[in-house]
């Protein structure tokens, strides 16, 4: 069994497979800042000639700088296509990472891995460098037990801008989609629901982000001259958002929830399965005196398979220290919108907008734009694909596979399900305290290694 | 009678005045300017040597700069008390300037006074430095024409922060108020109602800023994983505020409007009369598609003699350029209501606090807090300084004196009233247009001469 061979070989090669991780790691391929490009092309180097080593095809850098999109850091691109009337599977990671600051909370420095109590400590470890790295060296692993071949075909894709809105790939994807020509894609970028509890992330919210701006006077007037009779765009605003959801959260926008498919009975009751605890939640994750949102619904369904609406930031007139007397002449509401399918964007933007210029209040002209996009994605679980996945994770964890969804977005699905029509496997191996996007980040070593064998027994499920 | 001579003396040195006017408007003392703070004290060394010379005693500077005040602007002070059995007048006025930006927009340059049509054109021509200059000279007039003596006791006090807060004078009449001792206060900083108009401003509305800070979860969240379950700070600040004032201009707060005096009917009617065309007023000076405000009220009522309120701005979240999906653990709406008559700013904010505080959203804790207050004043008009005001104006004008309110809040007259126990009569030549804070200030020539002729008369009724 080849598997046996593959499992083995990582088995064998665990030593080594973290201490290459850690000198990935090691280097602060931080996208968002300019001074650090030559790091981030350091780890796409980095990446690609381990792909090269391990047995890899056409491995290359795609460049993404362009006019439009200066500054862009390269893609990393590889295949394996010789596994004649086997489906193509894309491996999708990244290698950039988001900031470490602020420095002083890490316990050990965010570019010096550190092992302790069974977790890598790093900026990246689990985001995405880590989780990148065990589609690597799963392939590694294939690849020496099958004497230079893989069960399946592969590709290889990743980039170096997922932290700064992953703009170059996403134009590469809408271009060049043949060259990524596949049958489904694997994406290790989500988190297991628990600890020991093998995950799936089947659904995505999509989203509108708008903006509302409220013009009143000509030009900004003085309150005391002008209180009581001249409009007051935050005023107007503000009696603009009151509508827009009550209080317990219901979003008002007439015909706003029509499309919402309900999530089936089987899934509900999966959730409620699922151990979580809404006081544990409201104390350690949120830390508001209570939750909100619609009545009735557990957290889970509302975060994951409902509707919201947030306002982020009302730009405009005196936001500094102390006191100033102005109305001032504009005024603007940032509002998204997350949604699940069936919305669209479109259609949900319209109604939106419709509603929003009924409510305009007098002496107010209202401006609502739409500023972006993304899709809401379901991924069906009756695919052979999702089963490869279960199967493989079963046989890691000795456990039944929880399908989960995620309240926010990974645009690049949305990319691969539009331009690619292909599904994708969200098969993720953080844990909920990982730290994401904070100090103190880790990867659960544990998992690493189990993600590794998860990963070598999907490919050989899809390939058999 | 020495009336009549100090007016034919105002009229022979007209020339002089005006020349000498012009020479204080070449002094750019822009008192927030710390580089300027040369030029504010030369300023004030101008108008102390003006004082000294046409016969006032104890003429000195003031300093207010403390190590709580650094780089406060002297006062000028100036008296002759040997009116005996007379009243004391108590002259107030600035010789600080707001600055001159956009330089490009002045016609002529804002320090080289320049005459055209009637007008003469600087910075601070009407604000203020033209208007007490109309006190000195009206002074010096009377001054010649008793042979050294005045009809009056007169104090004069001159600040150079008037655009900056007033901080140094606000406290000097706190901590050495009897050094100001008077019977009534002359303050020409006001406007007329319009051209040929002769004008007392008789109430100011004063005020209550405050802020509502509303604090959600312990820190940010994003939108996308927990919208639908996380109170979202603005949302909450949307449904407080719409509940504060209604689509009508309603001031929702219980018990709001219960010491609201009404204008009496002779006012109301006396407004009424006034040359006012709202809709002119909302094309030339709001600009707005329509004007707001209390319903079957007129705009002179609702901005002379009616609570409001108003949002100034709403500090947090994210406030740049495109999106961020964040929702903030807190955000902060800055509130201000104008108060008049006989509303107190501390009652009025402890109804304003209870019903903020009542409408707590879910998930939200509130912080409502007092940033300033100033009193609301009404000046009786029924006293004999106000006769001689309007005396002196009938004669010079030949018109009977309209009574108006401001809007707004001269903050020194509220401390005139509150330590030193006198009425102020606001008696200002200032025009509609004249551009107050703006580019191309002006002060209209007849006005200049005639507000000295006002101020002859006016101080020589009082001392009669």
């Amino acid at each position: 069994m080849k598997v046996t061979a593959a499992v083995g070989f990582a088995q064998e090669n665990k030593g080594r497979f973290l201490e290459e991780l850690k000198a990935l790691l090691r280097i602060p391929s931080i996208s968002t800042d300019p001074e650090r490009a030559g790091d981030v092309r350091r780890a796409a180097e980095f990446v690609a000639a381990e792909l090269k080593r391990i047995g890899m095809e056409n491995v290359r850098l795609i460049e993404t700088s362009t006019a439009k999109h200066p500054g862009g850091h390269p893609l990393v691109y590889a295949d394996w296509l010789h596994a004649e009337g086997k489906p193509t599977v894309l491996c999708y990671g990244h290698y950039d990472v988001q900031p470490a600051e602020p420095l002083e909370e890490w316990k050990s420095p965010p570019f010096e891995p550190t092992e302790r109590d069974g977790n890598l400590y790093a900026r990246g470890a689990v985001d995405d460098k880590g989780q990148m790295w065990m589609h690597v060296k799963a392939l590694e692993s294939l690849m020496v037990a099958g004497d230079g071949k893989l069960p399946v075909n592969v590709r290889v894709i990743v980039e170096g801008e997922e932290e700064v809105g992953g703009e170059g790939i996403a134009s590469f994807v809408r271009t060049h989609g043949e060259q990524l020509k596949a049958d489904v894609a694997l994406v290790s970028d989500t988190e297991m629901f628990a600890p020991e509890l093998p995950t799936l992330c089947v659904g995505l919210r999509g989203m509108i982000y708008t903006e509302i701006e409220a013009r009143g006077a000509r030009t900004d007037l003085h309150s005391g001259m002008y209180g009581g009779a001249a409009p007051n765009p935050f005023v107007a605003l503000a009696h603009v958002i009151a509508k827009l959801k009550d209080a317990d959260g219901k979003i008002l926008i007439p015909g706003f929830y029509d499309k919402v498919e309900k999530p089936t009975a089987a899934e509900l009751k999966a959730w409620k399965a699922l151990p979580f605890d809404e006081e544990h939640y409201r104390e350690t994750e949120v830390g508001s005196v209570s939750l909100t949102g619609e009545l009735g619904l557990s957290v889970l369904e509302r975060t994951w398979a409902r509707p919201t609406l947030d306002v982020h930031g009302m730009p405009g007139g005196f936001i500094g220290a102390g006191a100033k007397t102005v109305i001032p002449a504009k005024a603007v509401a940032k509002v998204s919108m997350r949604l699940v399918p069936d919305m669209t964007p479109a259609e949900s933007f319209a109604k939106y907008k419709a509603y929003v210029e009924s409510l305009t209040p007098k002496g107010i002209a209202l401006d609502v734009r739409l500023i972006h996009s993304g899709d809401p994605i379901v991924v069906s679980t009756d695919n052979p694909y999702v089963k490869a996945a279960t199967d493989a994770m079963h046989t890691v964890f000795g456990k039944e596979t929880v399908f989960v969804r995620g309240g926010g977005s990974i645009p690049i699905v949305g990319d691969f399900v539009r331009e690619l029509k292909i599904p994708t496997v969200m098969m993720g191996f953080g844990l909920p305290d990982d730290n994401l996007h904070a100090p103190n980040e880790k990867f659960h070593l544990a998992n690493f290694h189990r993600g590794i064998e998860s990963i070598v027994r999907f490919l050989s499920g899809v390939g058999a």
